[in-house]
């Protein structure tokens, strides 16, 4: 794996492990892509997908990763967590460019309880911030 | 990648591209296990898993793998496709043994629509096979 994505995965690990989410901004590329698990139209903007990164890492509880796939610059992270009592596994898919800078974000969870969970969550709580 | 899983993921490809779902069986353990993106509990058997995978791959129209994760007996396939007129994403993460042979199959699939779409379809025609 190219050194610079490493690195980036490292932080992207310890902003996860601490809940301190202030060093996101730097890991996002300016025209960073991010794209919802629930909704069809993706965000688009460093400022949009910081928002909605952080805002889901405050909504999941327990949250833990599993298996790491790699596909070049491509990183497919497994996760499992839960919305209030509502448990869900997931998968983050990081495109990072060469210089370890995060261009696409992709996330997909299960079941429908799941998903219907932590769409609900988030909606109220970008709402809130809106 | 092991030899047995890299014929394994052939032969998959084949089938799915094929849409001739008789070798099916062929890939899966005994006691596979297969987790839905719609419901929470798993399906066990490779009875089982080949009837939602078979009954899956009909659903779907324009079936399309895009970028394939590897770590280590485990692979990801990301793909997108159409349940009617319903555009959906979705990952799947399967585990082999050595021999090649699919111990754990998970599907996850974005958003919302999509997995909506893909339950109702889904569940009408596994009650038809019923």
């Amino acid at each position: 794996m190219n050194p610079a994505i490493e690195a980036s995965l490292t932080c992207w690990h310890e902003i996860i492990a601490s809940g301190d989410t202030r060093r996101l901004r730097s890991l996002l590329a300016p025209d960073c892509v991010f794209r919802s698990p629930v909704a069809y139209h993706p965000y688009h903007g460093a400022e949009r997908t910081e928002r909605v990164l952080a805002t889901a890492a405050s909504v999941f509880a327990d949250f833990r990763y599993h298996r790491q796939f790699v596909s070049g610059n491509d990183v497919g992270l497994e996760f499992s967590a839960r919305v209030g009592s509502t448990e869900l596994k997931g998968i983050d898919l990081i495109h990072f460019d060469d210089t370890g800078l995060i261009t696409e974000f992709e996330v997909m969870v299960r079941p429908a309880t799941g998903l219907q969970a932590l769409g609900q969550e988030m909606a109220r709580r970008l709402a809130q911030k809106a």
